[in-house]
């Protein structure tokens, strides 16, 4: 099944974006979290989102939930690891399979984390993103897990299921509550990542661990690390005014396309990058 | 008194550039009208403002007013003519007087009419868009009055008062209800202005009126006539990602900046230009 818009994301962007491509009947696949956005459910009061005075994040979730459900729009809890820009379509590489779509829309927020020295040059050759992708590929070996969020201890259960050991160093402040199996490196922060003789080195503050491969699990992968050839200007997605990026059929809106990091700037950019891919599908359509 | 933030219009755009202002402890002239928006008013189910499912325009009215009520941000009920860029400051020529501000941000919305043939070339050499500016030059006189809203009626008794004659056309479908010196010619269309010997000439469908001015009263000027010197493309405001025009210390948002033509990516765009006016206050500061 081919969809016709894909958006990644589900805070105000995302969100947004749904419910203006429903209004205009399109075959939306919205990939993100039930939980929405961690952003939003942390924040403390918000004072200028117009029509909602005085919100908490939570408040605020809730009314953006009410919408969906009011619009009967599905979440598929997935995460996007590569979106392939394949002339005609976009295949989406996630966590749980594989998605194709007409257009997408990256709504996916402003990824704070910078990536680690030698981490892009090892991509794909002993550093990964995708625990669940590419555990198979360490039956009987050594990995190391970077965890942004406790939700990525699961991730590292899993692996640890094939691999013959998984060290997990968590990048948060709660407990870990992680299978026996896996070995908790607390207070360890990874400085830079190596390679001798093709095995895996993470240097850290206060020592270095070797390995066959390390997995890094953050919440959001860099744009320019999700899309291979978009365009990219101080970390942030380059969009025009109706927000295409340097793709054709790929928009992007909210955070990832620059500040202000606002939750009304989001939704506006969500409404207009939905309706510039609806264009897009409709002038693909006259074709 | 120099206002830090001059916004002119009541619409989803100016309403959120005012509560961000706002929030940013801006010293704020809010232009426009207690009845917030009179094409919100009038809408028809909103489905796509995130955070408000299925609201009538009137309902996503009373969420605006709730919300500037929260804020105690008041309304100037006034209606700008002509907004000068002095090179420090802005002044704004309104009906009601004269106005300054550190810089200014235009939310008033897409203007549907355009300006009849030799409307521009006459305009403050017979042709007017304010009455009760310009009604002592017509003491004795013949004035016409194009009036494009129930609304305009007033500044047409107003007129007479002082004029000698005053005829007035209603380009809308309401019953007129005006003072007795007024002459209404119903069904009459304006097509185009023009001068002979310092009598100006308003030719009509069927026929064509003399008198020696033509006052034009329509709820939102051309941009191009409100600000002289503004950049515009296709009868759009040209603004750049942050919403800032060719003018220093001016901005756009809304409607005025070109489609679509949506409420959220309104409200979107009025938080940017806030947020870009109160970073040019900072800048203009520190020199």
């Amino acid at each position: 099944m081919r969809y016709d818009i894909a958006i990644i994301g589900t805070g105000p962007a995302g969100l947004e974006a749904a419910i203006t491509a429903k209004v205009r009947n399109k075959n939306i696949l919205l990939l993100g979290s039930n939980n929405l956005s961690s952003k939003i459910e942390s924040a403390h009061t918000i004072q200028n989102y117009l029509s909602l005075p005085e919100v908490s994040g939570e408040q605020m979730q809730e009314q953006f939930r009410k919408h969906m459900e009011a619009m009967d729009i599905k979440i598929t809890e997935d995460r996007a690891n590569t979106v392939y820009a394949m002339g005609d379509y976009f295949a989406i590489q996630s966590h749980e399979g594989m998605y194709e779509a007409d257009s997408v829309i990256l709504a996916c927020g402003m990824s704070v984390a910078k990536p680690f020295p030698g981490e892009l040059e090892n991509l794909g050759r002993g550093v990964s993103y995708c625990a669940t992708c590419d555990a198979a590929l360490y039956k009987g070996k050594r990995a190391i897990v970077i965890g942004y969020s406790k939700e990525e201890e699961k991730e590292a259960d899993f692996l640890a299921e094939v691999a013959d050991e998984v060290i997990y160093l968590p990048m948060y402040q709660e407990e870990t509550s992680l299978s026996d199996k896996v070995k908790v490196m607390k207070d360890a922060t990874p400085v830079r990542i190596g390679k001798i003789d093709n095995q895996m080195v993470l240097a850290l503050n206060n020592g270095c661990i070797e390995a066959n491969g390390i997995f890094i699990l953050r919440e959001s992968v860099a744009p320019s690390q999700l899309v291979p050839g978009l365009e990219i200007q101080d970390n942030h997605v380059v969009v025009d005014r109706a927000l295409k990026t340097n793709l054709p059929g790929l928009f992007a809106c909210g955070d990832i396309t620059g500040a202000p990091y606002q939750y009304i700037k989001a939704a506006g950019e969500g409404n207009v990058a939905a309706l510039s891919a609806v264009s897009y599908l409709a002038d693909k359509k006259k074709k």
